[in-house]
C-alpha cells in the first residue's frame, strides 16, 4: 500500500532542489521550513488515509457515461469535494482570490502524493490548476472576477480542449469554430477529444477553456484563439444559471486512468433546442490563443513530470515490500533450511536498486525545475531563473514519465507471476503510467523542444551554466575525500562530459543549419540529459548529509547509480553524435 | 491489422538461422525449400485468415468460468479445432504417433504467426507440445500408446502443472502430494495455480502433466515426481471414461492474455463424492521428475521467445502503417501545404527502427536457436549442437521477450493518444507481451541459467566458439567492402570485444567463486549477449542479399543498429564487470 514518503520529500526539496536556501534568502515569501514540513505532513495524511483506499475502485469500476453524464467511481465525488476543501487546490494560487501563495515547489511535492496514490484522481487537479494559471496570466479583470475564485477553491474544476481528431501534437490543425456574438461573447462549435476530466459529478460547474478559430483567423497556430465556456453559465452575482450548449458525448476506453473521465465533447450542436452555440469567453486576445496555451501547458507539463516520480515511487515501495516478504530459493551465502526472501538475490536487488535511483533522481529534477519557476517569480535574476525552469521543464515531463514506466514494469517483473495478477496492484500502476509519455506533449515532442528551442536559449548559456553547475557538485564529490562514494566522481565526469560533447554537437548543427540530424538525436539526448542530472542531484543529497549514517545510505545509491546506470550515456551520446546519417538513411526502409 | 511476415521468415530461416545449410547437407530429413515455403504459406494462411479475426475478441471477452467449466471467447473452440485439424500441432512430432516429423526451425516460425496474431491463442500449443515432448522423452510404452498420438494430433490438450502460491521459481518447494495405488497408478492431491489452459471447451481431453512428492520422497528438487492426470480416464481402447477429480478452481483477472485461461486447479478434493484423489500416472522415474520438467521447460522456453518475436513483429507493423497515414506537423524539408505523414518524423523514424532492428534480431536469434536443436537431433557433432542450444536458449528466451515488451511500448508511443486506447490495438500487445518476460522462468532466471550453467559448458569452449563465429560474420563484413555498411564492422567489432571481456570475467568471477558477483551481472549480460548476436545475425543477411535491392535494405538496418543499438553494449559490460561491488553494497537499503 502507498504512503506518501514525506520524509524522503521534504529531503529532495531542502537539500537537492534548494528549499532550505530559497528560504534562507526570502525567495519564497513567509514560507518557513517548519510551515512547509507542516504542509506536507498534512497532504500525505490525505493522501493515505483518503485516497489511497480509493484508488482501485477508480481502477476497476471506472468513470461511467450514464444518461448523458458522467459518473465518478464510487466514492470519488466526496473524495473531490473533501479533497478541495483542504484548500489543495489553491496552494500555489493568487490570495487575491483565496490562494495561498506558497511556491511550487510545495505544489509538486504534493502533486506527488495525489499521484502517488491515484494518477487517475491527480488529473482533476492537474486541469484545473493550468486553467486557473492561464486564466489568471490572460483573462480580462471581469472574467477573473467571475471564475478565479471558485477555480481556485476547486468548487469548479477547470479542462484544456486542444485536441481534435486531426490536430493532436500538431495543434494548429485544428478546425473547431467561434463565431463573435453582438454582445462581447462568443458561440463555439466543434469537436475536441481527449478532455481529462470533461464531465463528472464532483464540482457544481466545469469550466472549460478552449481552442478555436474565428472565421476570418489566419491558418495554422496563428489563428487560434482561446475560451472560457462554462458548463453551467454564471450570473453576475455568481449564481449558477442555464446549462451551456456543450456535452460529453462519450468516453474513451483507456489503458488505463480509468477514474479519469476521458470525455469526447461537442460543442454547439444545438442539443438543447436552442439556437445552436456553446456561450464563450475570449481569454487574451484574438488569435493568440497559442500563447494562452503554452501557459497552460507549462504548468501541465510539470504537473504530469510528478505523475511519473508519483507512480515510480509508489511501484518502488510496493515492490521493495514485495521482494522482503517473498522467498524463493536460496541466495548466495544464505544458511538455513528456509527460502531466503527474493530481496536477497542480486538479481531482484539489481531491479530494486535501479527503481530507486530512477526515483529520485526524477524526484530531484522535477523539484529542481519547481525552485526554478519559483525563483523566477521572486524578482532576483528572473531571466536566468526563467531559462533553467525552460530548460528543466521537458527534461522533467519526459525523462520522469518514461520512469514511470519503466520502473512500475521493474515493479510488475518483481513480483513475478503475482505482478501479472489485477489484484496485485503492480499492473495498474504500468497501465496508469503509460499515458504520461503521450499526453502533454508527446516526450518526442519534449525532447524537440529541448533541443531547438531550450539549447540555444541565451546563446547556449542556460544550458551550459546548468552544466557547470553539474561539474561543481562533482569536483565537491571528488574533493570530499568520503571513501563511500568509490570512483562516483569518475563516473559523473565522464557522464558530464557526454552530456558537454552531446550539447555542443547539437549547438553546433543546429547553428550549421543541419536541423534533421539534431532532430535524430533529440530523444537520447533528452534521456542523457536526465540521467547526468540524476547521477548529480543523487550525489548532492548524499553529501549534504555525509556525517549522518542517512548519507551512508544515499552515498551507496548513488554510487550504485554511477556505476550501474551512468555507462549508458556514452551510448547516448553516441547515438546523438554518430547515430543520425544512419537513421536517415535507413529511413528509406518505412515508406 | 496483423499479416503473417512470411517473407521475412523464411529469409530469415533460410539465409540467417542456416536452414539452406541444413537442407543441403541432409540434416532435416526430407525438408526442401520448396516445401518450406509452402508449410511457411499455408500456415500464414491460416494465421490471417482465421486466427487474426479472432483476436481482438478474445482479448475484450477473455475466457470465463461458468458453473465450474471454462468456456472460452466466442468463436475460439472451432478456431482451435480448425487448427489442430490442420495438423499444426504435431508438426514437429514423431510420425510414430502420427507427427509429421518437420524440423524445429519450421515449428517456431508457425509459433511465431499463431502468437503474432495472438499470443493468449498461441499459448494452447505451447503448453500441449511441451507435454508431448516430455511424453515422448520419458513416458513408459503404455502411457504413449495410450496419450500421444491424440495430444500430437491435437485433439487433447496437455499443459505444464508446476507452480504452487509458495512454489514459484523455486518449484522445490512445491507440496502437492501423490500416493502410490495398488494397481501402479497414482492418486494425487494439491492445488497448482497459473494453470495455463488447464481447463477450456475446445478439446475432448486435457492431459495435465502434475509435478508432485511421494510420501518418501527426499525434500527439495530430488523428491518430485511428474504425474499424468488427465480430466477424462482413458480405456485402454482408448474410449473416454469416467471424469477425473481435478477440477478448475477459478480463472486470473489478469492484465493481458484473457482469451487464455489461467487456472487454479484442485486436485483430489473428493467433489465428485468418491474417494478422494485424482488419478494419475507416473512420467519417468520416481522422484526424477525435475528432469522431465525441464524437458518441458526447454521446450516452453524458446516457444514463449516466440511470443516476444510475434508480438514485436504485430507492433511494428501496426506502428508502421500508422505512422504512414497519420499526418502531423511539417518534416525538416517538406514542402506544400499539408501536414507531413509522421514517419517522416526523425523522432518518429527512430522508434520505428528500433522495432525493426529488434524484431529482425529477436527472431534472428530464435531461429538460430532453433537451427542448433534441430542439428543436435541429426547425428552430426551433437555435443556441439546441443551446447550451441543450451546456450541460445535463455537469451532467446529473455532477450526476445524483453524486446517484445519494449518494442510494443514503442508501438504505443507512435500512435500517440490513439495508442492509449483499447480499440486500437497497440495496448492489447503490449499488455499480453507483459507476462512473457516471467513465466517459463523469469528473464532473471533465465540470465542466471545462463552465466551459471550455460557459460561454463564444455569448460566455455561453447560460448568462446559463438563469439568466435560472430567475429567471423563481423570480418567477413569488413572485408566485404561494401560501402553501405558505413562503419558497421567497426562498431561490431566493439560490440564482440565487449562480450568477450564480460564472458571471461564471468567465467573467471565463477572460476574464483565469486559467485555473487557474477550474479548481479547476470542481467546486463544476457541483454549485452541479445545485442550482439542481432547485430552480426542483421550484417549476416544482409551480406547474403547484398547484391540485390533487398541488400540495400538489410544493410541500412544493420547499420542503423550498429550505430543507434549497439552503444549500449559498452555500458552493459560495465555493469557486468564493474558494476557488483556497488551493487552488493547498496543492498543494506533494502532490508
Amino acid at each position: 500500500m502507498y504512503k506518501a514518503p514525506v520524509a524522503e520529500i521534504a529531503f529532495t526539496l531542502r537539500h537537492v532542489a534548494g528549499l532550505d536556501q530559497a528560504i534562507e534568502i526570502g525567495s519564497v515569501g513567509d514560507l518557513s521550513a517548519d510551515l512547509a514540513d507542516a504542509i506536507l505532513e498534512e497532504a500525505a495524511r490525505f493522501t493515505d488515509n483518503e485516497i489511497v483506499p480509493l484508488a482501485a475502485i477508480g481502477d476497476t469500476e471506472g468513470a461511467r457515461l450514464v444518461d448523458g453524464v458522467v459518473v465518478l467511481p464510487k466514492g470519488w465525488p466526496k473524495l473531490y469535494r473533501d479533497w478541495a476543501a483542504g484548500g489543495w487546490n489553491g496552494l500555489t494560487a493568487s490570495p487575491e482570490f483565496g490562494g495561498q501563495g506558497l511556491p511550487q515547489m510545495l505544489n509538486v511535492a504534493t502533486l506527488e502524493m495525489w499521484n502517488g496514490a491515484s494518477m487517475a484522481f491527480g488529473l482533476a487537479p492537474t486541469l484545473t490548476m493550468g486553467a486557473i494559471e492561464a486564466l489568471s496570466a490572460h483573462g480580462s479583470p471581469a472574467l477573473k472576477d467571475r471564475y478565479l475564485a471558485r477555480m481556485i477553491s476547486g468548487e469548479w474544476t477547470g479542462t484544456m480542449n486542444l485536441t481534435e481528431p486531426h490536430a493532436g501534437s500538431d495543434v494548429g490543425a485544428l478546425t473547431s469554430r467561434a463565431e463573435r456574438h453582438e454582445d462581447g461573447s462568443y458561440r463555439i462549435f466543434g469537436q475536441k477529444i481527449y478532455i481529462t476530466w470533461g464531465d463528472h459529478d464532483a464540482a457544481d460547474n466545469i469550466i472549460h477553456l478552449v481552442l478555436a478559430r474565428l472565421p476570418d483567423a489566419p491558418p495554422g497556430t496563428r489563428g487560434i484563439s482561446l475560451f472560457l465556456v462554462p458548463k453551467f453559465l454564471v450570473g453576475a452575482d455568481g449564481s449558477l444559471g442555464a446549462r451551456n450548449d456543450l456535452f460529453c458525448h462519450s468516453l474513451e476506453h483507456k489503458l488505463g486512468i480509468h477514474g479519469s473521465p476521458t470525455c469526447t465533447m461537442i460543442y454547439g450542436d444545438g442539443r438543447l433546442g436552442e439556437t445552436p452555440g456553446a456561450i464563450g469567453w475570449l481569454v487574451g486576445e484574438e488569435n493568440r490563443g497559442l500563447a494562452c496555451m503554452f501557459t497552460m501547458m507549462n504548468n501541465a507539463r510539470l504537473a504530469v513530470a510528478m505523475q511519473g516520480v508519483g507512480v515510480c515511487e509508489a511501484a518502488t515501495q510496493k515492490a521493495v515490500a514485495y521482494a522482503r516478504e517473498r522467498r524463493q530459493g536460496r541466495a548466495a551465502g544464505h544458511h538455513g533450511g528456509s527460502m531466503s526472501p527474493i530481496v536477497d538475490h542480486p538479481d531482484v536487488a539489481r531491479m530494486l536498486l535501479t527503481m530507486k535511483a530512477l526515483t529520485q533522481g526524477a524526484r530531484a529534477i522535477t523539484y529542481a525545475c519547481a525552485h526554478a519557476i519559483d525563483l523566477s517569480h521572486a524578482g532576483m535574476d528572473t531571466n536566468h531563473w526563467r531559462s533553467r525552469a525552460a530548460l528543466l521543464t521537458p527534461i522533467a515531463k519526459a525523462f520522469a514519465t518514461d520512469c514511470g514506466v519503466d520502473v512500475a514494469s521493474l515493479g510488475i517483473q518483481v513480483h513475478g507471476g503475482m505482478g501479472y495478477i489485477e489484484e496485485t496492484g503492480a499492473a495498474r500502476l504500468w497501465r496508469d503510467a503509460r499515458i504520461a509519455p503521450i499526453y502533454e506533449g508527446t516526450n518526442g515532442i519534449q525532447a524537440i523542444d529541448l533541443v531547438t528551442r531550450k539549447l540555444p536559449l541565451d546563446g547556449g548559456q542556460a544550458v551550459r551554466g546548468l552544466i557547470g553547475e553539474l561539474q561543481a557538485i562533482c569536483e565537491r564529490v571528488a574533493a570530499s575525500g568520503l571513501p563511500l562514494f568509490g570512483a562516483t566522481a569518475d563516473r559523473l565526469r565522464m557522464a558530464i562530459a557526454d552530456i558537454e560533447a552531446a550539447t555542443e554537437w547539437l549547438l553546433s548543427a543546429q547553428a550549421g543549419n543541419r536541423i534533421e540530424e539534431a532532430l535524430a538525436g533529440a530523444t537520447p539526448y533528452l534521456r542523457l540529459f536526465g540521467l547526468v542530472l540524476s547521477g548529480c542531484y543523487l550525489a548532492k543529497g548524499g553529501m549534504a548529509v555525509a556525517d549522518d549514517g542517512e548519507g551512508e545510505a544515499r552515498i551507496a545509491l548513488c554510487r550504485f547509480a554511477a556505476k550501474n546506470l551512468l555507462p549508458e550515456t556514452a551510448a547516448l551520446k553516441d547515438q546523438v553524435m554518430r547515430g543520425a546519417d544512419s537513421l536517415i538513411a535507413a529511413r528509406a526502409l518505412l515508406t
